[in-house]
Order: C-alpha cells, then structure tokens, then sequence
C-alpha cells in the first residue's frame, strides 16, 4: 500500500492533489501535515485512508519523528508560504517556511535513510526579470530571483539538487507557473476579482467597478487540478534531480480573464487603474515552455480557462 | 567614532581584522561577537576601544538588540561554519550558520533602518566545477555549488543581493578563495602539514613522512593579513550589491606549499598519497581573478609564501 505524505494539507494544492488521489481510486495511505486544523472535507475519501497531523514543519524533531514512524513512499511536500507580497513585509518569515521547512524534511530523510520520493514545489517566480523575447522560458533559463520569496526557492531548489546528486536522495523538481482553480484564498487575484463581481451581481447590479493594478500582465495560468495531476505524473516518471517547469505555455492577458468571468457571472465589469497597485518589477509577459514536463510525462492541461472560472465562481456563490 | 562590529570574533580571520584596525592607528570602536570566548588577547589595543560580546548569531532577537544598541557604521561579518568536509556531516549546521544567522542580521538591520555598511563573506567554492581552460575565474562565472557550504554561500549571497538591490541596505559581497596565515586552526590542510613537519623536527628526526590527499592540486592562495586588508579597502570603496573574488590570481601546487614548508623548518618530507584522502570532486585547478578587486580599491596582496609559512611556523613553534 502506497503511503503517501502531503504537507502543507490544509492549503488550496494539497486539497486537489488528495482529491485526485481519491478519484484514482487506488488504495493508498494518506497523512497530511500541516500546521492549521484541515480546510477541507472531502464527501467520501474512497480507497485512500486519511489522517492528518497538526505539526509545526519548522520543528525538525517533529518532522523527524513523523518520517521515522510513517517511512512515506512519497512526499509530496506542498507547504509553503507562497505570497511574493508577504515575502516583502516578512523576509525572515517567507525564508523559513519556504527553505528552511524543505531542508528540515530532506536532512530528516537523509538521517533515516528513507528510500522515499520527494516532490520540491518551486516557482516561475525564480527567473525573475525575463525578456518578453525569451518566451516561453524554458529550464535552461538563468535564474534572476527578485523578491524574497523566489531568493527562498531557488536556495531551496539548490539544497533540493545538492541532496539529490550528492546525498543520495529522491527529489523532483518543478518551477510552477501561476495556477487557478476553486479553493484558492481571496487575497489572491482572480478571487478576489470574482468576490467583487459576484458581489455586485448579488445586490442586482448591472455593472461593476474595479480597481486593479495593470491587467495588461499577460500570464501562463493553469487549473490546479491540471497542476496536481502533472505532479502525481512527476512522481511516477521525473527523473531525480531534474527540474520541470508546470505550466501551460500559453498567455492571456489579466483583463480577458476577468472580462470572461464577468460574462460567466452575467455583469458589465470597467476596470478602474490605480497607479498605486502597479508594481514596478512585474514583468509584461511571463509564458513557460512545459516541454520537458510533457516529453517526460506525457502531460497536457485538460481544463480551459472558461472551465475553471466556471467551477471557482460556482464554489464561490456556494459559500 | 567610527564604529565596527565584527562577528565571529574569536575566529582567524577576525583577528587578523582587528589587529588590522589596531596598527591603522585610528580611533574607532569594535564590538567583536561571537558564541566563544575570545581566543586572542591582542599585545595592544592602539588607538581602538575593544569589547566582546557572548552572542549566539542563530537569536534573531539577541543581535537585533546588539544591532539596536550599538548601531553599528560597519558590519564585518566573518562569522561562518566554513569547513566544507564538516558541511557535509551536518548540512543543517552549516546552512543555518552561514546563511540563517546572515539573514538575521540583514534583517536586523532592515528593521531597524541602519545605514550600516555591511561585508558579507562568500567562498570559491560557490563557483562548483570549473574547467581547468577556464581559469582564472571572474566573477561573472557561473555558480554551481556541489557541498553543502557552497550551497549556503550561494543562499547567502541571494539574499544580500536582494536587500541591497531591493530593500535598501548598503551590502558588499565577496568570494573568497584559500587563506593561510598565523592561527588558522590545525584542522585546516596547511596547520596541519606544518604541526606533523614541527613535530618531527622537534623529535630530531631528518625525514618526516606524510599522509596527503591529492597534492597535485593547484590553488590561489592569499596570506589572511593580506586578506583582511582587502575586506577594509572594500568597506570603504566597494559598491553595494556587486561581488568581488578576493584572491591573488596565482595558483601553486599543494606539493610546492608543503616542499617550501619543509625547506624553512629544515627537514626532509616524503609524501604518502592515500586514496582515501582524495575527493572525486576535487577540481584540479581553482585560480581567481582579483582584477574587479583591485579595479575597485587598488588592493594588491604584499605577503607571498614564503613569509607567510614562516610566520606561521614562527608561531606554531612558539605553542
């Protein structure tokens, strides 16, 4: 029986990547570990046994105790604290949850000698000021790290090769693209905007005004559940030590998804610029290559854009 | 009264800081910090005001509050678990004692608004494999760090890079290559070849013979003296956010040190390889190019091997 160790559980990835494993349908064993008491409940968890573990990643005789007793086949290590605007106001903060986690669990499985399969979650965010010309960014691609979020991933990327190459580990590596799906916290972007739409609607406005930064920014954004399922296919056919990028390879701009979940939610939207929401460093144009994820695994995103609104918005009016 | 703090006080290249500072002549404060004792007395003290502090670097609050009271002009951060063959024992130890304890005082000082001008130590070994044709090695050569120190140098200058660039703070770093010198502890290649040559002169003996790893390895070699005369001329000329090799340009053979050894003390050496000491990853070659250094502060090194293996047999003998 597969025993699998999901951290960061109670976070938006980790709900989708449980949920997938449950629609497999095959037997397995779950433990998720996380800090927070769990976010989600799933309506039935099928052949998979679940239990989660409130435990602080920081803690490494915690997390020491959990891989001795559990030996898990894989980790699929998803805790993070992934916001680049909370990086800013907590630098020290972002390096620990984000670095220092990862490098508590690798050096615990390393001491146990466990054999397991360990999935690094890294970020676009780690090229940095990229060229609009060198789209899409392949792997090959320098790294630029610009915020203290993404300078936390590449250390962490780093210890994650060293640990693979010199010290005898188990490790994958994705650089992951911007992800979309329901479950995602509303300080993020599209719910955020999508809150406000469903708002209006709800006090039967025709039209809504909202303010944004520049949605000129063209992203590559793909449906977590297209993201979760790259990442069980990582596990199943990476290659140790290599890093795949997780992304589409195709950009829409930030105002034409917000004009498509408008239409879906049937409002008129105007966006109203504020120059204080610019942020100088964001670059126009972020577009991965997700060659090496697909010749490697045989990949491809299945959900479109107008589906993934469709579902967020749905789960969205639900609550 | 300018002020300095230096961390890792009680270490090599610390001493040699200080004792710098003391023959300059000028006024100035030091505060010297560090988890020891002190492990020098300085014959004099000059024109300086010297005092120590018991500090753990790893207690973000103990040296915010030594940052809060002292305000330091100057940050001479030498403190470093800098062994790499310890790195890779305890590769937790030594990102948190390079990397971690540098973030702490970066932020330290962020939080504070410091205008302190801070020196933040890196190594050669951040460079990883290098190809022998590709010597010497500027600055703008790829990193690719292959131990678990060169992986937290690498961490520790993305993170100085990003509070320079980014947040403010007045940051110069630094790689640097191989130092010898009086009061290098004995672990380190060159010490220890020197004790074993002493003890069996002092034993009458007119043959020594030692066990060595590959001595056919070639290295830049810098005297500490003129070392931390590079790191002072940096303080006050560098600019914030670059990088600059500290190192000589000038490779000698490890045989060629150890040979040059046993001629100033006066004995015959044989050297016995044993495979067991060498290490796959070893590079053959690593000189550096201090161009961007002396561009930059007109630093030249003025101690060659000679004098440096004398002064430190000079010392070894007197303990």
């Amino acid at each position: 029986l597969a025993k699998y160790l999901v951290t960061g559980s109670s976070g938006f990835v980790a709900r989708h990547f449980i949920q997938l494993l449950i629609d497999l349908g095959e037997s397995c064993q779950v433990i998720g570990a996380d800090r927070g008491a769990p976010r989600w409940e799933f309506a039935h968890t099928g052949a998979i046994s679940l239990r989660h573990e409130r435990i602080d990643l920081l803690e490494k005789n915690d997390i020491g105790a959990l891989l001795e007793n559990y030996t898990p086949d894989y980790i699929v290590h998803l805790a993070s604290l992934s916001s680049v605007a909370s990086s800013w106001h907590d630098p020290v903060g972002s390096y620990q949850n984000n670095t220092n986690i990862f490098l508590n669990i690798i050096e615990g499985a390393r001491q146990m000698g466990l054999k397991s399969r360990i999935l690094s979650i890294g970020s676009s965010e780690e090229y940095g000021v990229t060229q609009s010309d060198q789209m899409p960014i392949t792997e090959e691609h320098s790294l630029n790290p610009e915020s203290p979020y993404a300078v936390a991933r590449v250390s962490q990327e780093l210890l994650a090769k060293l640990y693979a190459k010199n010290l005898g580990l188990d490790i994958i590596l994705t650089r992951s693209f911007n992800h979309l799906g329901p479950g995602q916290r509303e300080n993020f972007f599209i719910p955020s905007v999508i809150r406000q739409l469903l708002t209006a609607k709800q006090a039967g406005l025709q039209k809504c005004e909202i303010q944004v930064g520049n949605t000129e920014l063209v992203r590559d954004f793909t449906d977590v559940r297209d993201v979760v399922s790259a990442y069980r296919l990582l596990l199943a056919k990476g290659i140790s030590g290599e890093v795949y990028n997780v992304c589409r390879g195709v950009g829409h701009r930030l105002s034409d998804l917000i004009n498509l979940a408008a239409d879906i939610i049937g409002i008129n939207v105007f966006l109203r610029p504020l120059p204080k929401l610019f942020r100088p460093t964001d670059m126009p144009i972020i577009i991965g290559s997700s060659d090496r994820l697909h010749t490697a695994t045989g990949w491809s995103s299945r959900i479109d854009l107008q589906q993934s609104l469709t579902d967020i918005i749905h789960e969205m009016k639900a609550k």
